[in-house]
């Protein structure tokens, strides 16, 4: 079963609203790492601002790239890829571009998706210990099952890392289906993030269960304080030290 | 009261779904030469088939810039206006960042506009006879009033042409009484576009009638076609010539 430390250690905070203030950025920084959250994600406006916030945390510094539509240019996503990372940006979720799938462009929707993770490593090498993990965003709301797994075959076979549900303004989220879905295509050694919709604990537990590696969501807090106050409410001899 | 030219020429043609394919764009650039539309909006990554497809044609190619949120870095909106000009875009909408407005970064919120238009002028002058309309998406439904009315004045301010209510993506559109505050705002030299929720024929009247340049709509087929039918049950002896 699950333990605090394996919640915590799952949870992408995430501010992406296009009105948070730095109030909203800041508060969501100290959250992180008060609760030891694996990182915040904010948008590349405020990159720098958590940088200098979480410069001597464990709290990773997340942003987006072609967020949330995917569908500008290949160049636009690669330049701001390089302000990103060059920014101090740790983990990057980029936007697949689904307009190409749709279309059966292959040869530019499988380019894009290349170049926009060299540019990440490109970058990385330029800049002492530091790796970016370049996180590919499916929107699985618009895709079909066949289409989940190709693209979780393609980016596997490009060399990426790890793949996104959802960006969370899409007509549809995260799901325990697709999760599974997408665990099978991309087998064991790369990383999955559930996004979307997670608004319980128990919705959080169902799609960890179901081979998430990171959930991102915005109510972090309270589900977290939900499973503390679960935890304690079991009986002592059966709680977990 | 208005013709059915003064309305086709009113309307920018959008197909702006992270999901439409190529056969979506060429059939709305189709559509728009033939209604007389007065532009078709797309992605960035789209610009090159728009703009090939409407080369023999009065429609402008029109794109999109930080889209829909707004709250990338300055200098990737920069370098996105200047991909986008450099492909053919005539007309370009910019989202404002309302984070740095919310949270009272006057200084930083200013100088992303400025660079913004000051980018599409730049590009401007190196390609002979090319001129870029950039227009200011504020995202009304993030705003209050007093908030929409200052984003007029400082557009007005810097030399913008042009402001739009809305992405499409918030979660409220375009209205009447915003299209009014922001003609006040404005005076009667610059130009504004109603977008978001435009999907009868009425309310895209009602917009024109409250003082808008143009409307952003992807039902603009429909919208045309019931207003021939209205004109059409009109008595022949009063209807315009």
């Amino acid at each position: 079963m699950l333990n605090r430390t394996d919640l915590v250690k799952a949870i992408d905070h995430t501010v992406l609203r296009p009105d948070a203030t730095l109030d909203d950025v800041l508060r969501a920084c100290d959250e992180a790492e008060q609760y030891h959250f694996a990182s915040v994600v904010v948008h590349p406006y405020w990159v720098p601002h958590v940088e200098r916030r979480l410069a001597n945390s464990e709290v990773k510094v997340g942003t987006v790239v072609g967020f949330p539509l995917g569908a500008t240019t290949t160049r636009v996503k690669v330049y701001e890829m390089r302000t990103v990372v060059a920014m101090g940006a740790q983990e990057v979720q980029a936007v697949i571009n689904i307009s190409a799938l749709k279309s059966g462009d292959m040869t530019r929707f499988r380019r894009d998706i290349e170049e926009v993770l060299f540019a990440s490593h490109l970058t990385g090498l330029t800049q002492e210990a530091q790796t970016t993990l370049t996180q590919f965003v499916l929107e699985t709301a618009y895709l079909t099952e066949r289409e989940i797994v190709l693209v979780c075959e393609l980016v596997r076979e490009i060399g990426g890392e790890f793949v996104v549900t959802s960006t969370g303004y899409a007509p549809g989220g995260a799901s325990t289906n697709d999760l599974r879905l997408i665990r099978q295509a991309i087998g064991a050694n790369m990383g999955v993030k559930a996004v979307g919709g997670i608004r319980t604990l128990d919705f959080a537990l169902d799609l960890l269960n179901a081979g998430a590696n990171r959930i991102g969501l915005s109510a972090s807090v309270p589900i977290v304080e939900e499973f503390i106050a679960r935890e304690e409410k079991v009986p002592v001899g059966s709680r977990r030290r």
